[in-house]
């Protein structure tokens, strides 16, 4: 039940008879590894919780939705440098800080394999068969000349700050990360 | 209506007799181009979509309020240095990742004019003419040695985190950014 | 009163006769100086409004709660090397922006010193002595091999993303720092 509804809203019999989930929505703006595990931990674990997650992916968070293999896309010559630059791919993303040149990212990475954690491409994986959505930010993409065919698979349709903000009114949890 | 309020208080007559708008309230912490142009995109489509916004400028982000002419402020010499170091004004912001002595961002600039996307100084401007709130933090500016003088025309009155908090509580959505 | 109660509950005799305090709930996931004063300053000031405040600290976020002295933790070698490189400890902290060898974050503790704020050191401890609740990151604490012990006197019980969640949806007012 959303919280903005009324008691006289509550007697209305809901459009499908069940009870509405309580909403999570996260803006995901950053593109490192650290701050994407965060997202996909909240995420999962909200998911698991019986909520309704949508993940919204702008700027650099884009990244992690990109796929780990294929061309790194842009229309022109300057987009296509750009996000050669910015590649992307779940499993090539770096920790905000002690990268070290790849040692202290592997290290991070060994360290939770040693403690039985997924992997972030193993998150979003599990994340998707949980029905978490993941929304690019249409705006983003239309600035980096990234096309769809950029993303995973099971990645959802763009969308626009207008749409972020719908589901982040009615949620119970909204961060931006 | 405010989600705080109980089915009593909907019947009592209205102060100004209109529904009361939705708030949005956003902590603008980083000063870089990019959370600014963020903070700036969300904010100005809450404001269209209706909603009552109030953006809260701190620490770094008093960089985004700062004139884009004139001098850095600060009273006394380490003051002085280091806001001159950490001058500010919207035309001056830099990307948080691939500023590339100024490449990246040039480039950034370059992608959101060809997507005919306002600048980050004209979200500023069409975010005054839509009413969205704009604060420094009192306790920031404080620290800094920075006075109201430095900040462009339009920036609304010095504020501190209690009154960030009691707008944040009556809001549908925060963020910190 | 959490906004989640209809007009039945609030009849309801509370557990314990009082109302509901409004709660706060704060992710700390940045360990840089400036990011800790903010969620510290929000936190109590929260906290001295009345609020219940929560603050939950993961990733780089424990570093502020890590002893100031000591040893730096972690078991076996790699993690042992990690957590010295990552010491922690509130005195330790360095800006995210203009640390210039100390420098810069050295000029922010003096002009704080100047305008009489509390260090964060001593944030911490009123944080404390209002109730501020400040829990790590279960899983964090996991991946990094980080006990208990080399947490400051006064940090709650570890706890994972669902505790987290839990107090964020019943939360007024939520943020991801």
């Amino acid at each position: 039940m959303a919280d903005t509804e009324g008691p006289e809203q509550e007697a209305a019999p809901e459009k499908d008879a069940a009870p509405q989930k309580e909403k999570m929505t996260l803006v995901v703006f950053s593109g490192e590894l650290d701050r994407a595990l965060a997202a996909f931990i909240i995420a999962t674990t909200g998911a698991s919780m019986g909520m309704d997650v949508t993940m919204f992916f702008t700027f650099w968070g884009l990244n992690i939705l990109k796929k780990n293999e294929g061309p790194a896309g842009g229309r022109g010559f300057l987009r296509r440098m750009m996000n050669r630059m910015n590649r992307g791919g779940a499993r090539r993303l770096k920790l905000s800080k002690f990268h070290m040149f790849g040692l202290g990212t592997g290290m991070m990475k060994q360290f939770m394999k040693e403690n039985r954690m997924p992997s972030l491409d193993e998150f979003i994986v599990m994340a998707q068969d949980m029905g978490v959505k993941m929304m690019p930010c249409s705006t983003s993409c239309g600035i980096m000349g990234i096309s769809d065919s950029l993303f995973r698979e099971g990645t959802g349709d763009q969308a626009g700050a207008a749409y972020f903000i719908n589901e982040a009114r009615d949620s119970k949890v909204t961060l931006f990360i």
